[in-house]
């Protein structure tokens, strides 16, 4: 099978064709072929038992879709956006990027013809909600996003149902929650600090905390992005109906709880890493966002998270830390 | 105050102009011009007060958006849309007219600058909403439309939100329930039978029922669409919120109680001109359709429709008929 990743740079992108090279078959299917895309050239992939081709451009590009599907890939995974914080920066571009992109590459494979249908695999978000919510948002609650990145994602659900309804292609559209703990360097994210409280104080360096302890919010891994994925590349979709796009499991906490787990993890010493900074901006937008799932639908889909925020530390410190922690 | 009404030709269209024109004002504002735009050249327009322009071309092609308005219209009306069967038969068109069409006129207006930032009413649909339902779908039921129409009118609903929540215009979309009863001839539309079974035999013709009596359906007059748009232009929108994107009250009723009204208005004579004919393809369409909803927040907004079915074929024969049904 021929697999293609576009925002194959990206960090889930990676982790995602780490774990294609490792495995090299996805459920009963071997990978035969894979393509990487990004706008911007990737890290040589990593080894792996089938030929690994890249691709640089703009998606948002006219032609730059059917040149990449040129090679009719079996499945498609769609991880590219630019994130929430430049959406809202850049008026024309998110628009551009998250949405005209989406719809070029949506119409280039509606073109392929000679009986072309892929399994697409697109990656939404819970920026798709926004405020007031109920204690838990349940799987038919309403999608009122508060921000240009919410409405992309919304947007590009809801085509994507009605070209999978169509059968251009055979869509799943997963609305992932945060992604903590985020590898590498801090970011400017407003959600950035959900994941520096606990990555900076494991690797001994300080970390500012802009929002108060009692703080919601709703997290999965690295690692479990990676299983939401592939697993939604072998679903049985039939189950899924024309509703397409499903909130994915995830973990439910406050700050203070995250906090306590990473206690328990890696002692006081830790914890004293953290200094509460109070930030009113990022309170505010913070306010705006999602806390809490019901996600009955997508554990019976058969989606997986970690059962705990201690579980999602440990999965850090095991497959970014080698397994050690800083003293 | 300047209006513009895109979509003038259509039924909805010629009954807002007319009201508008016998009303001179919306509110407290007096109405000084009026501007009509269609894709075809609308009929003459009704006696008034103000002036009238009147333009007939493809909103969807580049440019014809800033051309109307140039004029800097304080309030427009967005009733334009090719119908359900013709965005289902011819996909293309479909997302051209009623996706990139729309989306052009919010980029224009996005554009304009010079602070301008009207007030824009546009008219989406039940048809956002797909099964399976609840008895009575609420305000926060999540929108997962059956149809690459409802598909359209969805994403419309959310650019209309976020570009209202961005500052370039003051927004306010309108899901219309089934228009009953539509004067005119019957149509080829699969829910042109709401109406058929009503108008016909008011004018002594037969009628055709596709779909058993049990069939239930979510309907308001065409006074009451009337009513809709003319509340939504003059509505305080700060009691929106971010959630720019309204249900309308309608009444909730089966086939069965919509020919006992019948009946109850007009007489058994009437009921007996009603055929059954019943077609599996049109049921088959029909019960994808919503059947009820809660409306509460929109009777709570001050948006106004009839008490019962009954009401609305007495709206029907004295806006229609001059208050005569035929013997």
């Amino acid at each position: 099978m021929h697999v293609l990743v576009i925002g194959a740079a990206g960090m889930v992108g990676v982790k995602l064709i780490a774990r294609l090279c490792a495995d090299g078959r996805l459920g009963t299917r071997e990978i035969t072929r894979l393509t990487r895309h990004d706008i911007v050239v990737a890290q040589p992939p990593p080894a792996s038992s089938f030929a690994i081709e890249t691709h640089a451009s703009d998606l948002s590009q006219s032609g730059e879709a059917e040149r990449l599907l040129a090679g009719r890939p079996d499945l498609i995974f769609h991880l590219a956006a630019i994130v929430s914080g430049e959406a809202e920066a850049d008026f024309d571009k998110g628009y551009r990027i998250n949405l005209d992109g989406t719809r070029l590459l949506f119409d280039a494979i509606r073109r392929m013809g000679g009986g072309y249908r892929p399994r697409l695999v697109f990656t939404s978000s819970i920026a798709v909600f926004g405020a007031p919510f109920p204690d838990q948002i349940g799987d038919e609650f309403f999608t009122t996003p508060l921000t240009s990145y919410g409405t992309q994602k919304a947007i590009c659900e809801l085509l994507l149902s009605d070209y999978s309804r169509r059968g251009f292609f055979d869509g799943v559209g997963l609305r992932f929650p945060t992604i903590c703990v985020r590898p590498g360097k801090p970011n400017l994210a407003a959600s950035g600090f959900f994941s520096g409280i606990i990555r900076e104080p494991l690797a001994g360096q300080d970390a500012v905390l802009p929002v108060p302890d009692d703080v919601r919010h709703w997290h999965a891994s690295p690692r479990a992005a990676v299983q939401f994925l592939t697993h939604a590349a072998t679903l049985d979709t039939t189950g899924l109906g024309n509703r397409r796009n499903v909130t994915l499991p995830g973990i439910s906490c406050t700050v203070g709880e995250q906090i306590t787990a990473l206690r328990k993890v890696a002692g006081e010493a830790a914890v004293r890493r953290i200094r509460r900074e109070p930030n009113e901006t990022i309170m505010k937008i913070v306010a705006g966002w999602p806390r809490n799932f019901s996600a009955r639908r997508g554990v019976e889909l058969g989606f997986r998270a970690e059962a705990s925020f201690e579980e999602i530390i440990r999965v850090h410190i095991e497959d970014e830390l080698g397994g050690r922690i800083a003293s």
